[in-house]
């Protein structure tokens, strides 16, 4: 190692010391960075010195990274395995539900998608200017879904995706978030009466959580309008709506202390409409709060948009009822959803616990956009939309972490017979009888050696799980 | 319209036809490429015109540009329920041979790509520089399986991959070549006994294009050390090897004149050593073949190659006449396959038009590529591989031209039955009737309007193809 090298990782080691001391007393943000940067220069200069010196000092070289891309994976055969029987059955319901797919290309024009997701627009991944047009990696389904629709003036569809998506998010691989993933969305688009499309959407979404087996579950439902009408009868100044909206969206994480510190202090609003918020956005139940909120003469005389976000919920809890959800759906004033396209119903569903009520966190959501593809059509030409979204990574993670829990092995093949030997100088009849077994469309196998070792061949089917063998031999 | 604008539109056309005339002329490429570049370049001032005179120009203005990446398409329901079923019975070929499946990230780090196609790494898309590594979209699913292979230490896996790849060529899209497009992948990985794992990718490849009823069709095999041993008989040079090797790549489109003069007259063969080299690739035939070749006495003893590629082409021939494929697998020594990876067996499956023997093009082929994997190890520690690649775009191509061509309609959903009123008021019975289907998982659908017309849902059905319908209405 070059005198230079060993040097620069003392200092490394030096700077790295600091920033933990920092970190762990709590110093400010700016210090923390500062020191961070150096850090950082410190660790460019050693790669810069590694490669002018690597001739000297490695005499092994690898002569490639052997590695994926920051954020992404490979999925092994047990992977795709887990996967596929997963999308299979969402899949199935999704079919169930008369719904037809699409595909849309991995990248579109860069126009196409800056713009629509707000401050993450900066996680879009940009391809390199090869002398072309700009484009960009999709950065979720919807916007392609919406570029689609009005590309081919297409009025109704009702259409699942199941695709992956790109977001140069800083990945937290350990808690199963890729820059690479996979979504899985469920849509309907068209013209048509008030609430029943959404309505399926939660009989879509409670079937999927019914058939994977997940656990006990709830789907939260709320009203845009509703939360809006809730500010402007609770007197939250119109330009604010949005971001109070956002903190109200925090409840499933923070206390209301907290949540109400956010919008006095950091937003801005007078103490006492937030505390009036909080008799509204802290309530959660069904058809009766409904009722009861219907009756809130502040509230109704205040706001049209509260009245009609609560007519629509009235709607949809007793379509959700028909549809044999009342158990599952939860009215819950609380629900905020972060992305600004959505324009009327919004829904999230929950994995519950072992303890009732304690959340594992959120495993779909969706809800109405009605303005999403009039932004892609000239004459602004809208096509109502609603969708829900199945966290399909996630219950990737769940079922994953489980089958590893219960030392649980899933089979990666669906062979049905392995032909084997006793003996040697069998392959010509092996052969023979595995082409009878394709012939007849059995899944079959057999060894690529001439003369295995019939031990060896049936330890193979016990690995793999075939669950029958057929062995040849002289009699 | 600005004068401006108009007068670069007036010279846009001008030199377009400049363009066209050069072109019909057969002018030279530097000459050409000049007029091109002019033409590119008013193209862009009209461009760069057109944004700062919109607000004056026109009044109804495209907020975007409504189209996807050039050289990329959507797939719309019909042409993703043809895709899938195509999938379906090509996966259930892989399956009956006991594969698995892994996915590999749409990424690369970009030096894992970059040398391994060529002439053709030039078409490989590359990622823009946000501050990362350097990654580029995979070319192919066959690199990235040689890398997930090393990265992991795997020595023997069977594995199938369908997935999009991604090339920045011209696209054709006319003739269904795009810059996004599916390839399939079937590969067996491991140390085994020779030619058993190459008769299996054969025998899968005769499966697929049997289950999917394209026709007659015909897979041509040779051997890449027969090909080197040929010209080493003949006295090609050593360091021709690989262009005389690609000239004869192209008997396939070309006569032996053509490929003659490719030889002799740009390549600088010898004449005589070109003559020799026609007594060898012009035939081909089966095992009768092969037994000739290995009595011509000048082939065997000047080459130790051919003598090698001759034994394993029969052993080959020899395990695919056990596995039913006589009529299928044919011998053609003209067969030679541009990759540069491929170390051994090389095969190539055509269709024969409604003549026989009129090809319309190669549908799968691969080959043996035992170095690729070394290339990625630390140790160059090789693990053999074969495998075949299915050219399912060009199959989804036929069957949709085919079916265009026969008027046949896909259905696009698998909806059993459409539940459907006679009468007004009924949205709540159906939704019993529907949740009632849904439970007892049958495919089901009912109209989102509260009260449609009768004619409009059978209507839907007929259009659908649903095969049945439950009408609620009272007596």
């Amino acid at each position: 190692m070059s005198e230079n090298k060993a040097q620069i990782l003392d200092e490394i080691k030096e700077q790295g010391e600091i920033v933990r001391k920092l970190k762990a007393e709590k110093s400010s943000k700016e210090q923390i960075g500062e020191e961070v940067a150096k850090l950082l220069a410190l660790k460019a200069r050693l790669s810069s010195t590694s490669e002018c010196a690597a001739d000297e000092d490695d005499v092994v070289q690898h002569k490639f990274t052997l590695k994926t891309p920051k954020g992404t994976r490979d999925y092994a055969p047990q992977h795709m395995a887990l996967r596929l029987g997963v999308l299979e059955k969402i899949i199935s319901v999704f079919k169930r539900h008369g719904a037809e797919t699409i595909d849309t290309p991995i990248f579109e024009l860069k126009e196409v998608l800056t713009g629509k997701y707000g401050e993450d627009s900066k996680l879009i991944y940009d391809l390199a200017d090869q002398g072309g047009e700009l484009l960009s990696l999709r950065y979720d389904l919807t916007v392609p879904f919406a570029r689609y629709l009005a590309m081919n003036k297409i009025t109704n569809i009702k259409r699942y995706h199941i695709a992956k998506v790109y977001r140069r998010d800083n990945p937290a691989m350990t808690r199963g978030r890729y820059r690479e993933f996979y979504q899985c969305d469920f849509d309907i688009a068209g013209q048509y009466d008030p609430m029943i499309p959404e309505a399926e959407c939660l009989r879509v979404v409670s079937e999927i959580l019914d058939a994977l087996q997940l656990g006990q579950f709830m789907v939260k439902v709320n009203h845009r309008l509703l939360l809006d009408g809730i500010f402007e009868a609770c007197g939250v100044p119109q330009d604010k709506f949005r971001s109070i909206c956002s903190a109200v969206d925090k409840l499933d994480k923070l206390s209301w202390e907290e949540v109400r510190a956010e919008m006095v202090d950091e937003k801005g609003l007078e103490r006492d409409i937030a505390d009036r918020i909080s008799q509204y956005v802290l309530l959660n139940g069904s058809m009766d709060l409904v009722e009861k909120l219907l009756k809130d003469e502040c509230l109704i005389t205040k706001s049209k948009s509260a009245k009609e976000g609560l007519e629509a919920m009235k709607l949809l809890l007793q379509y959700t009822n028909l549809y044999g959800l009342s158990e599952k759906v939860r009215f819950d004033l609380s629900l905020a959803r972060g992305l600004d396209y959505y324009t009327g119903v919004i829904y999230e569903a929950i994995l519950l616990g072992d303890k009732r009520g304690e959340s594992v966190g959120s495993i779909a959501g969706g809800g109405r956009y009605d303005n999403l593809v009039g932004m892609f059509d000239s004459r602004n030409k809208n096509v109502p939309c609603v969708g829900v979204s199945v966290g399909v990574e996630r219950i990737f993670s769940v079922l994953e972490a489980r089958m590893a829990a219960d030392n649980q092995k899933i089979r990666t093949t669906e062979v049905h017979v392995f032909v084997a030997s006793a003996q040697k100088n069998l392959l010509e009849e092996r052969m023979k009888l595995c082409r009878d077994l394709w012939d007849a469309g059995l899944n079959t196998e057999q060894s690529y050696k001439k003369n295995p070792k019939l031990l060896a061949q049936l330890q193979y089917c016990e690995e793999s799980g075939i669950p029958w063998a057929a062995i040849l031999g002289e009699s």
